[in-house]
């Protein structure tokens, strides 16, 4: 019997690193596994293990919370030679998030616009000192200049989290903001929020779970009105551009691929004041006659209570809804109120000229959990990804020439010359509203005078800009295969 | 203020389809929606709603259940200008199941290996007597010619499952089977199976779950080599090419994206008796010759019980996993079990020479869920893609003469000649082993003789042919896209 003598050569070729529990002795660490258990092994004195204070042979470490726009910026632009870098995160890619609002309809796909960190910044899966780390930060020792840190294991029984510490010579904190309903009862728990690729696999699977519901025998009228009813709340451009591409989708695929029940489906898009409050007035006004165009209905009113199938808004008006997608802005997370820093407006974390945190040492934040102290007289900048990437950048460099100069380790910093301070400069806004038309906002404030633009051509800067600013070539090859596709074979609509 | 007035206007323009409360009355229906309600309100006569028996001036309707290899060929192919085809499955896609193993380390993406039935049939999301439902057949009432259906509303709590019924004229049976445990406690728990595209989801996000979570500190060596060990149990093709593509990742991916854990990962195949026993015996020698180069262990052993953390082999044998991927094969599922018809040996429904379940008139069985009587003197076919595809060809074949020959309305083909019966002839079996190698084996049955060829060649001639069978023109191109990508940028490790 060959494959019983092949088994039992392998068995006897295997021993040493079987994971059988007959032969369970482990070999010998080679030289690299030698150099990493003596990392993980120095346990920080607490009360769990983790990464101890770095020794003298060893890089200084940086320790990033988050991997957003800011977050991985900064990973991307730190100087691996002069740093160690460990990245803790609950997700182990970064969103490229104006794109987020396309894959919920099946125009992009959701790989296409999930960057893993290990490909922004390879050094963090080859060097020995260099982690990314599943996990939340759960709380902060600035005294001890210590993190810690708690494993995310969802849906996983067998693995328990893991409590661990992780010792930094810098920290940054780039941990982001949360969604925020502004105490609305059932909000959180009926409506979907935009912010993750998830949000967007749960919107995508619920469409078309209604499209399909809705065309089952026996179901009324009335109930096919309301299972086919998207009701988005919130005029930003995220809302927006996700009531585009409904509309898009609605026009083009559920016309030809859910013919029974096309005529019932319908796009509600609530806000409590102005739609792209940002843009400029004539842009604004282009951008309601072609939403109405599309079909998408514009609804003025107040939010004050969401049920599981309709919404109340404040003049006691019922919308039914199959789906609710929320999207009305972001307010600090429960890290961030926990964390005993000062804070700027807003209850973000208070920080200075050069993005430190000025009330202990060594830590910075930055991108939208942070912003400008009161008392540097300038005003807390919106939550966008350019602001956040722009900070990510500038911190960078900062954290090259300060280990350069000899200030990479923990309380080393405090004499040096730290250069110019962060100096933000709106480059302008650009959001679609579906049919192959965006706007495209290029003053630098909204007094300020400058180029406004909107129809086709925008939606071709749009789609170009962004083409050139997704990370990798990879998921730009793939962003543009997927448009590709879309325009020649339409969206996809498998439920998987 | 212009988007006040633009509302205003916008909201009397909308108030006939308007499913905000306020305004609910409902449109008099389009000539086309007239239709369809004729349509849906033709209740059946039974406790629920449904389609009701087809009238004189509808067409004939074929009622599919399922949507694998053997339904979706059927549909694709049967004539909609003489059937409205009715299709009733769980999941609104075509899985192409020889590729689905490459799909869980990212080789290739999960969409490009599901094919929406609405594409597969256009005629089906289009014709006004035409439906895809999302729902399980529970059971069927062969006297009144009538399918009881449940709708399948996985993690909805707003809407309620909703029974409806279906009068066919002719009822095509093609379920499939289910995985088999064989009984074994813990198997059906614990063990992923890789039968559908949601397997091969949580099998990616279990296993780079696991790569992170063992690189976190504190994590002992031995919980490592646990949490990284990635146990398949059943040598069968499915269980040798999930192994290769495995080993494939480990080999090329873990080492360059998670250095610090790469010598911890194991790949370990278990099999009762033998390894690809359906290929010729030089092919297996070179199989089990090329896992075992590619550092999978291969164990002779029967699984006796499954517990979270370890499997128990029936010599007691402990094998600890982090990963457990079951494919022993397939059984009867509850509903084949439940219909009350004469069975084939091994539990399945028994079909006739015309693939006809000859106790029941208008009703045929096609695919897994099917085999011949022991009166035909065949042999039950084995579970493979190719037996269920030719089924389909063939029965699509027959009712569409049928419907011409003016057999298309339930009890009218009881005279008709049905023509040549089916016989199946084996075209081979192809396997992929990882590291750009396969085995092809073209004899038609274990006994015959005829070309078999193993290495690179073949696995030339999987990749050509699993090409050119891909169904849609889209997937074919993205299945070339990702086979392209993988090759220069590497597998995708976001875990989303």
């Amino acid at each position: 019997m060959p494959w019983l003598r092949n088994f039992i050569q392998l068995s006897s070729t295997f021993t040493r690193q079987s994971p059988l529990r007959k032969s369970s002795a482990l070999s010998v660490p080679p030289p690299f596994l030698a150099q990493l258990l003596r990392h993980l092994s120095s346990d920080s004195g607490g009360s769990y293990a983790g990464l101890g204070p770095t020794k003298g042979d060893e890089k200084p470490r940086v320790v990033v919370l988050g991997s957003g726009w800011a977050g991985c910026r900064l990973i991307k632009d730190i100087d691996t030679k002069t740093y160690d870098v460990v990245c803790v995160s609950p997700r182990n890619h970064m969103v490229f998030t104006p794109l987020l609002a396309s894959t919920c309809v099946g125009t992009l796909e959701f790989r296409s616009v999930a960057e893993p960190i290990g490909r922004i910044q390879p050094a963090i899966s080859r060097e020995p000192g260099s982690y990314f780390f599943l996990a939340n930060s759960t709380g902060v020792d600035f005294q001890n200049h210590q993190v810690r840190c708690q494993t995310v294991t969802d849906g996983t029984h067998t693995v328990d989290p893991r409590n661990f510490s992780i010792s930094y010579d810098k920290l940054v904190i780039a941990s982001g903001a949360e969604a925020s309903t502004f105490g609305i009862k059932g909000a959180r728990e009926h409506a979907i929020f935009l912010r993750e690729v998830h949000h967007a696999q749960e919107i995508r699977r619920k469409l078309l779970l209604n499209l399909m519901l809705s065309d089952v025998p026996g179901v009324t009228d009335e109930e096919k009105c309301r299972l086919l009813h998207c009701v988005v709340v919130g005029g930003g451009p995220t809302g927006v551009e996700f009531s585009g591409e409904l509309s898009d989708f609605i026009m083009k695929d559920v016309h030809q691929r859910y013919t029974h029940v096309k005529d019932y489906i319908h796009v509600t898009l609530v806000e409590a004041s102005e739609i792209l409050s940002s843009f400029d007035d004539r842009l604004r006004k282009y951008a309601i006659k072609q939403l109405t165009k599309s079909g998408v209905r514009l609804v003025h009113g107040i939010v004050k209570d969401v049920q599981p199938q309709k919404i109340i808004l404040s003049d006691d008006t019922d919308i039914p809804y199959g789906l609710l997608v929320w999207s009305t802005g972001v307010g600090p997370s429960p890290f961030v109120k926990s964390l005993e820093v000062p804070k700027a407006p807003g209850g973000r974390i208070g920080i200075d000229d050069w993005l430190r945190v000025p009330s202990v040492p060594d830590v910075f934040a930055i991108g939208d959990c942070s912003g400008f102290l009161e008392s540097t007289g300038k005003p807390v900048l919106p939550a966008l990804a350019q602001v956040a990437e722009r900070q990510g950048k500038y911190l960078s460099k900062l954290l090259n020439n300060m280990g350069k100069s000899g200030g990479g380790r923990a309380n080393a910093a405090k004499e040096l010359d730290l250069g110019k301070s962060f100096v933000y400069r709106h480059l302008g806004s650009m959001a679609t509203i579906g049919r192959y038309k965006a706007l495209v906002d290029l003053r630098q404030s909204k007094e300020a005078k400058g180029l406004s633009m909107a129809g086709f051509p925008s939606w071709f800067v749009w789609r170009s800009a962004y083409l050139t600013r997704v990370i990798s070539w990879r998921n730009r090859f793939y962003v543009a295969v997927n448009w590709l596709t879309t325009f020649v074979f339409g969206r996809d609509i498998s439920r998987i």
